[in-house]
């Protein structure tokens, strides 16, 4: 039996708002009957909601909070002024140790920022990220940082590989993940100082995990790593240029299957198989960017994302709750540290 | 009628061989009659290969040379040694104004260096990019660079901007081409500085293009720009990132119609659809790489390209030749070159 857990949760975040998410909560209760919800939001309109849904009130406690961050808010304005938003208060419940994991839907600055600043980071991470599961061949393959952190040195890039490990080993139950390092080429003189510096780090420490060097674009997909590492500008848009990618093959093999007679019928007669693919490619399927090296857990739906793509990032928020995925963090992080520090005091800066 | 026009071809470059080359060169030869061949590479490979190919013997010749450029040397020792390579002979054909335009499948960093240093960079242009036509929903965009630079500045990607608005318009015969700048995020505060800056600056300049700001990940494939800029690190790995998607959609696809009887009926009444998809994902179709920026046209085929693929890389060789791309860079680079003159005048760098 799994112990029972609490999952807070920022009911206002995102553009489709607390009645989609609740939608998603009972959903998600389906599969964790077990589970414990903290509500942060607006009662006046979280109570009437739940009302209708008696499961779901039965598990849940509502923790009013006047005020919710908008979309479109920079990081900075909302620490000075969001104490009494259902985002902080999410957070918050984690903080006090009331629940095990926050979730939100909502802007994915101002969620960090406020996770950073009431989690705190782990001891000697320099900046925590962003990781999402990305469908491949092969099963699923862990990539981030995909959006937290814009500029990467190479000792960020070497935390990211040890957050990803550990991610790998306690979510995909692998004992010892492949890792690579996204590059535009396979060879050791490619790319950029960081990925380089990077590069040269893992390949001379133990660590648990199985360090393949540099990887391309197209290895993601085909499953070649089970982690790839990359800075959070060039990770934010492979995710995103996949995505694109991914929607416009169905676009064009939907075009096609309807043009003549022929096609129709195939399509008909395959039409299985064919939602066999649509329910593989479905991007709520693999919904909910993690967030890694914060002490705590706190994951983050995407903001346009209906009830089963927010149901499917609960799941993702009560399996990192259940595996303790923040120790294996410290533990293998506690193995790359001393390098850093042995760099910066002989002034040779890893980056 | 179109006027006459001189190919130089490293026959020699690439996985395939030169058999794949002159295969390719056969199959334009026939969309492209008028075409004439300047043939770099080892005479006795070459010859031999050209007895079996009447047509194009007849509108081929055959320069010799020794050496060729292997696939894994530094750009920086070829330059040294490369005199005598069928790269650098294939490049010094249109130095020489014996050809309109230079192809190879060669190494890329090779063909860039030997490029810059026979052709040289357009005056006042940092550095040249490579560009991409990649297929979209609306059709297609341009893509730049792909490859070519590692770190670039706001100047460079203003620059990249200029030359594929000015490659738009003349191959993709667009009047006013919408261009984006790549980015995380839409709003005026995400990227990095080079971004922003390169935003601030395209915001106020008058150039034949329509600046959208910052465009995603995924509005590449949507076609929300006819031309969308970024650094070669990012370009390269979103290229191979969407093909290495396309390719596990396809994969998904025919793995889920072949499950059952019903669908593999289905996909043999929707064959003729299937195809038209295929040959619309065919990543041979918009093979070439196209070099901007120089005194001179350059394109590169894909180092695994088979004559399909080269053909296709062939075909863009050829309505570049025709097209006045460069006296259009060069036009409108005239107008924002002055911008950056004036800011490091003032101490004030664009980056």
């Amino acid at each position: 039996m799994s112990r029972e857990l609490t999952v807070s949760v920022d009911a206002m975040g995102g553009d489709a708002g607390p009645g989609v998410v609740l939608a998603a909560l009972a959903r998600s209760l389906v599969r964790h009957p077990d589970v414990r919800y903290l509500l942060h939001g607006d009662e006046a309109i979280l109570k009437p909601l739940l009302t209708r849904r008696a499961k779901l009130k039965a598990r849940s406690e509502v923790r009013h909070s006047a005020e919710h961050v908008r979309m479109d808010e920079k990081p900075s304005q909302v620490l000075r002024r969001g104490r009494n938003t259902s985002m902080w208060r999410a957070i918050e419940s984690v903080a006090k140790k009331e629940a095990e994991v926050a979730i939100s839907s909502g802007n994915t600055g101002a969620l960090m920022a406020m996770a950073m600043f009431q989690l705190g980071v782990i001891e000697e991470i320099d900046r925590p990220a962003i990781a999402a599961l990305w469908p491949t061949r092969r099963g699923h393959t862990v990539v981030l940082d995909v959006g937290a952190n814009i500029a990467t040195d190479a000792q960020q890039l070497v935390d990211f590989a040890v957050m990803g490990e550990a991610f790998a080993r306690a979510i995909l139950g692998l004992e010892r993940p492949s890792v690579g390092l996204l590059n535009v080429g396979a060879e050791d003189v490619k790319g950029n100082e960081a990925v380089r510096g990077a590069a040269q780090i893992l390949r001379g420490v133990e660590l648990p995990m199985e360090f393949l060097g540099f990887v391309e674009g197209d290895d993601i997909s085909d499953g070649t790593a089970d982690v790839v590492v990359t800075d959070g500008f060039t990770g934010n848009i492979a995710l995103k240029t996949a995505e694109g990618t991914a929607a416009l093959v169905v676009h064009f093999l939907r075009t096609a299957l309807r043009r003549g007679i022929l096609a129709r019928l195939g399509a008909l007669l395959a039409s299985g198989a064919l939602k066999t693919l649509r329910r593989k490619l479905d991007p709520r399927a693999a919904n909910g960017g993690i967030f890694l090296g914060l002490n705590g857990v706190v994951v983050k739906s995407h903001g346009s994302a209906d009830a089963l793509g927010f149901a499917s990032a609960l799941d993702m928020a009560v399996d990192m709750a259940r595996a303790d995925v923040i120790p294996k963090i410290v533990a293998d992080h506690a193995v790359v540290a001393p390098l850093f520090r042995a760099a910066s005091n002989t002034g040779a800066a890893a980056s």
